[in-house]
């Protein structure tokens, strides 16, 4: 098949070289003219602009948006807004807001392009060597963009989730649970660091992940990092977020929905980001109050 | 090789099964003998007897326990010391306590009886087809074990961990990691169940199998449970605990680890078990206090 491909960060370029291993034709463009020259060495084809981009399709084209969430979503599709025709297709493939995405949806379908709002997982990796997808949108159209889906992704590896929104929604969840599962995780190693016993944990995080309950992709992936740095002594325990969890969060709250670990391993990123906490400081300064227990002065 | 098996439950008893059919020779005794007999139809050897199953051994002899933690650990051991003789070897597999591992592998060692704690996950299909062992013990008597070990566990499934304590350790923390798991990714479910669309969650859980960050066995089991029960329409969400999550809680107390998602998983749990809370009762009252607040009546 043939289609566009906006956005050519580690996700989009790696998705671009996986297209074109399945034989699809692809034209590319992004901000950064170098991605889209180094992928024409793949057999990409380069435009140089979003309107070059739609001119090089044919109608009913397909684009795919693999750029940051937010308004540089909205600010391409307002521009491909008006350079498609009705029946076209946009596949949005980045982490956006699923609340966006139905809004997106819905002004697009004013003019007859249909959306899909797809949720990407697996990583970088997975981006070139076969991913895992979620979908939204309208299920008949879904029929004529499944070819590409089952090309990118693993066996089994993408689902039509249902009406607009539904993609985004469920790659959200799925990130809420990785922080959960991450957090988890992360706590069993804690222990096993603050133990009296000699572990080597890259040796138990491979034992973990070859017959145990517990193996899984994440517990292969602290293997790798052991690998590298037995005690992680090079990286500070610093975590980042990039939205997901907080939105599932915020989702949980709108469906008054009971979901205390997912919430506590995103506050625990929270409390990650402080060298310090202000509620550490109020804790102690009451201690001192009604105990006169010593406090750490600021030094 | 050859060796004796005290306790033929669901673990024990596929661990037989798994072991003659790579050709060990297994002696085997439980205190319903028809588990015994049973596996005689396979090729085992049954002894009515802790007293006869260590004649039917000899010198030094390797007998593998499997039966419930606690008193019945002690109690079997407590008959095997008096029949073993230096240089035998017992093989503790079952969901001890650490700290229990280590005072009776000091107790055995005073008798020249050498004691391998051992964790061991993968559930009964694990037991019976490949599973995943954490050893702890005296690590030069392990490589005498080793070849049993390695036929049943999967590929890269087994590890001396180190001293004795070091295999049940790593078990428990394996089960506290466990819990935080299960949790995270049942509170995802959740909330895909009280979202507004109509995911159906064997669907979802097979794609998160599939290429996903949060793929592992763990997610495979959920599927599996909702291909028979799509909405768990026939199952109440009472969550038992058998133990370990526990331990692990009271573990990062002892050692002031910071681990708030396994902890508040194991709360959950608990939670689980009550139909109505008193803590529930006293904040309904607080409300009702101080601001007029209806409560809801005992009916």
């Amino acid at each position: 098949m043939k289609l566009g491909m906006i956005g050519l960060g580690k996700m989009g370029f790696n998705l671009v070289v996986n297209l074109l291993g399945h034989g699809h034709e692809v034209v590319v463009s992004d901000i950064n003219p170098q991605r889209g020259e180094q992928l024409a060495g793949l057999g990409a084809q380069p435009a140089s602009s979003i309107e070059e981009l739609v001119m090089k399709l044919e109608h009913p084209r397909i684009i795919w948006i693999m750029v940051p969430a937010g308004a540089v979503v909205d600010n391409v599709i307002d521009k491909l807004s008006g350079l498609l025709e009705a029946g076209d297709i946009i596949i949005e493939g980045g982490n956006s807001h699923y609340k966006d995405s139905v809004e997106r949806a819905e002004k697009l379908k004013e003019r007859g392009i249909h959306f899909f709002d797809t949720g990407t997982s697996g990583g970088t990796s997975g981006a070139e060597y076969g991913a895992c997808f979620m979908v939204g949108g309208n299920q008949e159209v879904f029929t004529a963009v499944e070819p590409l889906f089952r090309d990118l992704a693993v066996d089994r590896g993408y689902l039509y989730a249902g009406e607009s929104g539904s993609g985004h929604f469920l790659k959200m969840i799925h990130n809420g649970i990785e922080y959960g599962m991450m957090q988890s995780i992360a706590e069993g190693f804690e222990l096993l660091e603050k133990s009296s016993f000699d572990f080597n944990f890259e040796d138990v995080a491979r034992l973990w992940s070859n017959g145990s309950v517990i193996r899984g992709w994440l517990m292969e992936l602290a293997q790798n990092a052991f690998a590298k740095d037995p005690q992680l002594a090079g990286i500070r325990g610093v975590m980042q977020s990039s939205g997901e969890g907080k939105w599932t969060v915020q989702t949980a709250l709108d469906l008054q929905a009971s979901t205390p670990v997912i919430a506590l391993s995103l506050l625990m990123r929270y409390r990650s980001l402080e060298e310090d906490t202000f509620h550490g400081k109020v804790v102690a300064a009451l201690r001192n109050e009604f105990g006169g227990h010593a406090v750490v002065q600021e030094s």
